[in-house]
């Protein structure tokens, strides 16, 4: 048996950077705060999103508002580096970007997704290796769906039934090769929140894994509501 | 000032039916007892499902797997009508129509739903008095969607995403004039679940109000143990 060498411990840098916009405003939650930083049982959604992931070997970048990135810094634990986010989400994920150094595999996660099980994580980095250049967590949609025209304040006329199984509820982390990444994001016009949506447009294959219904978004006062009483009545396992 | 007639009271029979179909057997919950039978922080989801419209001025009648009437019937309040369902959720329905008497407004509303507030039950009603002769709730969809073909055992591929904007994730209670109703299941072949849709198929004209979180679908062993934390915690408002 050789010794490892020297550069083996404490490892090489991680061929995985996971990147986490935490710079939303979230003013659909009614909160004070941006969502990443408003409490959830206890803690910040941005502190529970990087706890939940603390077990995976990627590094790990926060991408926050630019005035509470030294709050975003306080939170975190020192190996999770925090750079100041721009006025558009596709600023705030180059932002990430230039900070995930050369690793090779790009996994843009929502913060308002911070009970997301690392499974997820293993799933989208898995297929990746495999061999796919962009990977996104779904799930299949549960409640029949009705395209409609509104045609008043509360209320709208069905146009049609959409069919719901060939649909899936898309989670993140989206993740992505590095070169797919840059090349999803080269003409974004800074409007995108789906980042696999770019990488469609520019021809790259976006693959499905299974998601998680733990990996629900937080968007509304009710959704934040459920997932504090959940925490609060115990941990969830994965 | 007269007297009113003697049929004012107690009051006339209301023209609202709610018909709630509870003969499904919930195997996706992994649970031993139909949905409707499962315990939900110490109620089961049927009792949960008929309280929450305890205040709503209509008949409601329960459709029970034909062995298990006895047990709804020890379950509920004696003003609660229960019947027996047939073999596929069409023949329950009409069972429950039949027993629905002459009410001029017949509302089917997922046992699976039990949470659902009385305001949207409320909202239903009034968009059908208003002149409308099918009318759902809906919310708008808050994550991505995209359509896949399954190209392995986890693994799907993208073919396009799907604009959201125009869609809503459809509710209960689905609410119909008498009319629409028997209409619209005329040519019932037995395996709709999605009552709304076989009056679009008739041609009546479907109406969507708004919807309600708190209307959630009872789908997966997760959402059953959403809820169960969420009472657990403390009862929720409407």
């Amino acid at each position: 048996m050789t010794e490892p060498p020297e550069s083996a411990a404490p490892g090489p840098r991680p061929d995985v950077c996971v990147i986490i916009p935490a710079a939303g405003s979230g003013v659909r939650l009614g909160e004070q705060s941006p969502k990443a930083f408003v409490e959830l049982h206890g803690r910040t959604i941005l502190e529970r999103c990087v706890d939940q992931i603390s077990g995976l070997d990627a590094a790990v970048v926060v991408v926050a508002p630019a005035d509470l990135v030294g709050e975003a810094r306080s939170l975190l634990p020192p190996q999770i580096r925090v750079v100041a986010g721009g006025a558009h989400r596709s600023e705030s994920v180059r932002a990430g970007l230039a900070a995930a150094g050369d690793a090779q595999i790009i996994l843009v996660h929502d913060a308002a997704r911070p009970l997301t099980p690392a499974s997820v994580f293993h799933r989208v980095i898995d297929a990746i290796r495999a061999g796919h250049r962009a990977v996104v967590p779904g799930l299949p949609v549960a409640d029949t769906l009705k395209a409609v025209e509104p045609i008043g304040d509360d209320l709208a006329l069905v146009t049609r039934t959409v069919d719901r199984e060939p649909l899936r509820a898309i989670q993140t982390p989206q993740g992505f090769t590095r070169e797919a990444f840059v090349a999803a994001h080269a003409d974004d016009a800074g409007l995108a929140t789906d980042d696999a949506g770019l990488a469609e447009r520019v021809g790259i294959p976006v693959h499905v894994v299974s998601g998680h219904p733990m990996a629900m978004k937080i968007t509304t006062p009710w959704d934040l509501s459920v997932l504090r009483r959940v925490l609060h009545s115990g941990e969830v396992g994965s």
